[in-house]
């Protein structure tokens, strides 16, 4: 079983919107044991939608379309379809009832170029997530579908210019047993439609009865060739036993993700093969795992610093409130976040942190610096960077350098040496902007396995 | 002339990468007046790259390959190129040693598998733009070329495992007069070779002698339709002229890009033309045009506030450091970027502001953190801005509701009363991070029209 991606708009031709669904798509078709081997884009013209369709349908058993479900003259895949099918359209009263309850869910009145989004190819089946006003189709191409009875300028809609298409060009048949998705290009209502309507449906075609799931495990701190060594005998060993498969994907400053994939009988087996791998490759790597999924550095920060019942406070130069605006995104960061300094000129470290008369870009600095966020912004914990982000050297210091420090008040918040002080150099070889995001995660990993050690 | 882009790499399909090339291509494509109705993705397989480029000629005039040029045994864009050409691959010295003297400028050896890039199909130019060690090609497909060259298997480079592809299903005679371009997958590498090889070629085959070029006016504060009646007129002036065209593209919460084109004889010709349809539109629209093409919101701040000799003063509590990073994302604004303050929790406002006993999200408030941050971090300038980022209310105050104030310090910056000090209160109807970035662009965007008028 293969399936590839149309997506649909003229828009994305012309890069005024980057195509993420079929990337998406194409993902979730991977984790779901479905091979992909193409994904076209094509603008709102129908002669060239028919025409992509045929092809996709020539080489593939199964076609997503997403996009052009819309209410709009140019939104056209529900036309296309039919083209293809060799069908008439037909309006469905049950999606025009279901499209007005939303409007009067919101106080608005239908519009009559709505009732268009209640097209439906004969024969299709209408995707059972419907989240917005566009209905999804699952639409199969049987023995009784000859092509053709699309004969070119039926279509009135106004975008359509009619004429090159004259029908018969697709000779439906061969096409006999395969299907055409259409979603909406509305990315979280196609996200809903793919996974509630489209894979499970997938899944039955391909004879699939197999429930697969996977899980992220996020690292920071390890190269890929580091972590493949590391990792190699383990993936030696399921490459035997078949029990899940491991994947490594990049995620730029943000580490590497280790993706465990299992494939079994029910949920319940593929959740326990998923914690029992977890468990296994943690013990492997040690703490380089962060998290897993959709944790962030800063959500699991929040989470160990909440858990300890400890505060956090932000001196930052280098990194201008970076740090600090990572960490607000995140709800409830109110309960250990107190704040920050951007001391980007140098008199305020002095002026604002009580940082004294050492080098600006130093360990010294920094561990000051940290000590000064505590006290002045009254936190358990003090974080704190100064670095030279380039272009060019700042007082003899040369671009890259970077410090971090971190102190953690003792029990007499009044005599710093009674806690934990420490700093820590590096030279980052990247532009301005990668300097600062890779200091950023770096500080809250030194603070994440500091943390881990109480 | 029509070109289509077809972009290889099975990481792609996979949705380890979002395919942001094609979509700069086609943007490109559509600034030169060259039409683009097709975008393909395809893997690293060599049937597939050869049937799929096959059928891209077969309804184009051009077509454009971006990526597979690598060194790895999986870069097969030579060889498909050379499949669908059918010719032979002929290996370039010239190449070999412009990429010898790439590693020898690093100080290191070139790898054997380097010498598969200077694999050039017969008949093939390479493009004159060559900044990493990838060649770009420019592939005429003359009457010479007949396909069929390539029989299946012929390729022992590891990756493709030969034998369905058995050549002659791709008849070459009909595309005679098109042509292919190879650039790689590297986007900086791709774009040079596209700016300075691929669109030039183009444009001599189509025929194309004018020069068109474009010009972004940046604009925040004005709805889509709002934007479009005020220049309704002159849109309808251009139709009619036909000395320019005007289109929106949205820019999400960073506003609306209004872009200029104009085709002319000449370049000194179109920039004529753009800088008088740019002054029109600064006449018709006036201050929310913040900048044009690369200037951003918080550049078009620094350097208003440069030229002005002021320095500016953070103070954020809802924005936690967001307005303050992306400042510091620009070089040079250490010259007039002082620091900030960020007091998340209520009691910092007051310890390291001074900020009274007013409500935490108010305009009283506010305007106390502006003065305090004009104080505190010595700046002539200060902005303050709290809010409710939600879910929840705080301390009453609704979800969304934001404050933003404003002080610019007066001669005697001992007394506040001699400043000037405002502030404004929204309310705005999103989610938790669209809060944060719709204040930090709204706040930046509300200093800068402060600062125009001075």
């Amino acid at each position: 079983m293969n399936c590839e991606v149309v997506a649909v708009g003229t828009e994305l031709l012309l890069g005024q919107i980057v195509d993420t669904n079929s990337s998406w798509i194409g993902e979730q078709l991977a984790l779901a044991g479905i091979d992909s081997h193409h994904q076209t884009k094509v603008g709102d013209n129908l002669d060239r939608m028919v025409s992509v369709l045929g092809q996709a349908l020539d080489r593939s058993d199964a076609v997503i379309v997403c996009g052009g479900l819309g209410p709009t003259p140019d939104d056209i895949t529900r036309e296309a379809i039919a083209a293809v099918m060799g069908v008439e359209l037909v309006r469905d009263e049950r999606i025009i009832a279901k499209i007005e309850a939303m409007f009067g869910g919101r106080g608005r009145t239908m519009s009559e170029n709505n009732k268009r989004q209640a097209d439906v190819p004969a024969g299709a089946r209408v995707n059972p997530a419907m989240p917005g006003t566009a209905a999804g189709l699952i639409c199969p191409l049987s023995r009784s579908h000859q092509g053709g009875a699309y004969e070119g300028g039926a279509y009135e809609g106004g975008a359509y210019e009619g004429g090159a298409y004259e029908g018969g060009a697709y000779e439906g048949g061969a096409h006999e047993g395969k299907v055409i998705y259409a979603v909406p290009g509305v990315p979280w209502e196609m996200r809903q439609m793919v996974l509630e309507g489209v894979l499970p449906d997938l899944a039955e075609r391909a004879g699939i009865s197999a429930v697969i799931r996977s899980r992220m495990l996020r690292t920071w701190g390890q190269s890929e060739s580091g972590l493949a060594e590391q990792l190699d005998e383990e993936i030696r060993r399921l490459d035997e036993t078949g029990t899940a498969t491991i994947a490594f994907l990049a995620s730029g400053l943000e580490g590497l993700k280790v993706r465990i994939t299992a494939k079994a009988g029910s949920e319940a087996e593929a959740v326990s093969i998923l914690d029992a791998e977890e468990s296994r490759l943690r013990d492997l790597v040690g703490d380089i795992v962060f998290g897993t999924d959709d944790d962030t550095m800063e959500s699991v920060v929040l989470d160990l610093l909440r858990d300890r019942g400890l505060t956090l406070a932000l001196a930052e130069s280098l990194t201008g409130g970076l740090i600090s605006s990572r960490l607000v995104n995140h709800t409830g960061c109110s309960e250990v976040f107190r704040g920050g300094i951007v001391a980007y000129h140098r008199d305020l470290k002095q002026s604002l942190l009580h940082a004294g008369a050492v080098r600006s870009v130093s360990e010294e600095m920094v561990v000051e610096m940290a000590q000064g966020a505590c006290r002045v912004l009254a936190a358990d914990v003090g974080l704190a960077v100064s670095g030279v982000a380039g272009p060019e050297p700042h007082e003899g210091v040369e671009p890259g350098v970077v410090c971090i420090g971190l102190h953690i008040a003792g029990a007499d918040t009044t005599d710093e040496t009674n806690g934990h002080s420490e700093a820590t150099t590096i030279k980052l070889p990247f532009d301005r902007d990668r300097i600062r995001q890779f200091t950023c995660i770096m500080a809250l990993n030194m603070l994440r396995t500091r943390l881990l050690d109480r």
